[in-house]
């Protein structure tokens, strides 16, 4: 598969996984991975999850704006960057943001996320 | 130098350099460096740095909103992502943009650009 086939698949199954049961994104983490969420450093699979279950508001769902996407280097890594929008359960609008996730393949031929980096586009 | 300084200094030079004289921001690319601006792909130094060159505004003023960091792996990379605004000469508004870099580190201890992926925020 090509990387911008994969970088899409693997963004379809995050949010995908986020808006219908987030502690399975543990799975998605190693005890390496680090996320910063909004400026907060979190670091280790147990504590993103603990951090993206913890989040106040039960149910959400994100669309997709724009998905781009790198090889990162030597090791077969690969950058994923997207826009996009989030609507939470009870708001009138949506609110905007940006990530970016550093995958890293497994042993097994899939990826883990290395990186992590979350931000509200505020208007 | 811990990593969010070092990831500020870079922002703030990066920025400074675009804004004054683009032309001179070769220098932070090389031949493997990879550029996707608002989804065309561009690979190596002068490549890159001609698209830069080529935008359709002359002056700019770039002002940082967000700047976080992460390591990006054992290879002593950073990952370095940017929100911020883009004011550019005769427009009422600015535009809101979100910018990722990778960074890795040349044997001169300072860092080139390996990846770097610029989106414009729509509202």
């Amino acid at each position: 598969m090509d990387p911008d086939t994969v970088a899409k698949a693997f963004v379809e199954h995050y949010y995908k996984t986020f808006d219908s049961n987030r502690a399975a994104l543990v799975g998605l983490y190693q005890d390496g991975s680090m996320l910063t969420f909004e400026g907060s450093k979190i670091q280790g699979a147990q504590a993103i999850a603990a951090k993206l279950t913890s989040l106040p508001f039960d149910q959400c769902a994100h669309a997709i704006s724009t998905v781009d996407c790198q090889p990162s280097g030597p090791q077969g890594g690969m950058i994923v960057f997207v826009s996009g929008q989030l609507q939470l359960a009870g708001e009138q609008h949506p609110l905007k943001f940006s990530q970016m996730f550093h995958l890293m393949p497994t042993p097994q031929g899939s990826f883990y996320v290395q990186n992590d980096i979350f931000r509200l586009n505020y208007a």
